[in-house]
């Protein structure tokens, strides 16, 4: 079989595409990832022997709930919930079951994690899919979010797709699917008409801001069409995280959350005492944020991504070297053992932000 | 002559730099400037036959009072206010008085003000000198600003230098000179040792603030050291400027402010409650400028700078076109005479956050 066969793409452009995939090795098994969408193949698309792994699509956004929802769908919309984690596909490849990140890295910790799932019956009936998913909870290298319910790390499926294709199932065949081989799921908040979505989401959206969550992706009942939408908070959360290691994170992953808050306090028609609370949360994210590093540079700490993982001990040595092998400085700052599993903290240190930091503080000049 | 030796550089280098300058005509009048600093010359560097004006150099910048202030520093500093509004300096070249901007075009608005400034003096017994300073009020064609006692616009020193080389006046002769031609200038704060002012300058800095005024500039009295710091108020005008047309200024315009409210905030060790009072302007400077924007082009209005400019009707004139020729797109929005004079507000239309607004609202997708 061409090794373009399992991409569905041409012999000619697989050739074009062959040195942009990267190849890795995952505990004796060899695999190439695409860091970036190209060729109609999306960012994150794997190859493992004969068979292909399709990436996540982008899921685009809207800054207006109206016009962009009915723009967007001409039938029903399932609206579920956006949690705040990290996306990964879990398949089953080579008889084995592997978790990839949106990059299309196999993770060791996550692949851990879909072990302990009990999804064998799943891949037994179901070989040719993907099962995508959000990986949330407060003990998480990634994305750490506390979410009710969840003490450390768990899995919500939020498609199904064809691992080669791509192809997502029907939202309800997909919830069902998952339902009966007790696969846990985002929540599915309503399937509504277009117009009914505009005058029920600043309501969901609201509800689900009080409560700190992210916001919800909506989707055509065939799963093709998709569309997210954001609370406040996550809005704040995220440029909270940003400004904590200032010199680390984009300056347009800053600007694309500030401009989201002004289309949304506009659309949803803040008071002025509304909006003056919004800027004032805004104003508070950035600053203290920022504040908190350079006091924390200031009496010689290291600032960086604070994250706590726990799990099986071999499983966390084989993580803590798969985020070496990317490059990242990892510093062990606690490591101790509880109720029989390993539980480590660790920083993630963000070189820019402490050198910059530091060299601020010491009276370097700007010259801008 | 050779066109190198007003300059200062040798003639290959003027040769290298040639294609670099920008030839231009203003009211009969043929010159080249530099719109960027190269080879040892400064951004702005203008060239009219055989007279050279160079550019005003850059005005470096420290994060941090202690110790950016006394590492730059090695003997007493003369501190002046740093005020807001547009760089200017005014030569005599050719038996005429011309005023020129930072990057070295000469402006009829400016020239036209600097020929009420009665300097005729000063430039008959001290051709070789351009007098440098910052054009101020709130009746101003690029950056606005309200002083006490400026109704329209007004000229304050800040420098007086050597024409073609651009060295310095000490401090102390410059202040003279300027008082003994009746020259208005900027107002000087205090003479103090590098330790004094890491002291001085916190409480000197809080007034200005308080009064909503932008920050100093420190100068080495020999006037060649310069150093400028920046208040609260400063850092928030600027982001409230830049959210009001976001889509026109550079994220790392807006990021530099943020960043330097950071360290002000820790270096004032403001109380949690002084803290959290300036994280809630900063808020409000940027969300509320933004939901303004939003909200004018949701009801069909045209965002933009809006100026008002008063004078003689010809000096208006000239002054659009020379805003017009530098590719701005200007609407007129109001045109009246009051005591003799022309009284114009208009708007420099800002292309990008009409389009990318409009856009947004229409419900157009992000994909980021």
């Amino acid at each position: 079989m061409g090794e373009h066969e399992p991409l569905g793409v041409s012999r000619e452009t697989f050739e074009e595409l062959r040195d942009e995939f990267t190849e890795r090795r995952y505990d004796g098994l060899e695999y190439r990832h695409l860091s970036d969408g190209r060729r109609g193949l999306e960012r994150g698309t794997v190859l493992i022997a004969d068979t292909a792994v399709q990436g996540f699509p982008k899921v685009p956004r809207t800054l207006v709930i109206d016009p962009g929802v009915p723009d967007r769908f001409d039938g029903p919309i399932a609206v579920e919930e956006k949690l705040n984690g990290y996306n990964a596909r879990i398949a089953r490849v080579e008889g084995r079951t592997l978790a990839f990140t949106r990059s299309g890295i196999v993770c060791p910790y996550t692949t851990w994690l879909a072990d302990g799932l009990g999804i064998e019956g799943f891949f037994e009936h179901n070989p040719e899919y993907a099962l995508c998913g959000e990986v949330i909870g407060p003990e998480n290298p990634y994305t750490a979010h506390d979410y009710p319910g969840v003490d450390s790390i768990a899995f919500r499926a939020f498609d199904v797709r064809d691992r080669e294709t791509g192809e997502p199932l029907p939202v309800r065949e997909r919830r069902d699917l998952c339902e009966e081989y007790g696969i846990p799921q985002t929540p599915l908040l309503g399937i509504h008409e277009p117009r009914e979505t505009v005058r029920e989401l600043p309501a969901i959206v609201e509800a689900l801001d009080e409560e700190g969550r992210e916001g919800v992706v909506m989707k055509s009942l065939d799963g093709a069409g998709q569309l997210k939408y954001t609370t406040s908070a996550a809005h704040r959360g995220d440029l909270a995280f940003a400004f904590s290691l200032p010199f680390d994170y984009g300056r347009d992953f800053v600007f694309r959350r500030l401009i989201r808050e002004a289309f949304q306090s506009v659309e949803f028609e803040d008071s002025a005492s509304t909006r003056e609370e919004r800027a004032r949360a805004l104003g508070e994210a950035i600053l203290l944020s920022m504040t908190d590093a350079v006091e924390t540079v200031e009496s010689g700490g290291t600032v960086g991504e604070r994250h706590t993982v726990r799990g099986d001990s071999g499983v966390l040595e084989s993580l803590f070297e798969h985020l070496r092998d990317q490059g990242l400085t990892i510093e062990i700052e606690e490591d101790r053992r509880e109720d029989g599993e390993r539980v480590v903290t660790f920083l993630k240190r963000t070189q820019s932000t402490n050198d910059k930091i530091r060299t601020y503080l010491d009276g370097t000049i700007v010259r801008e």
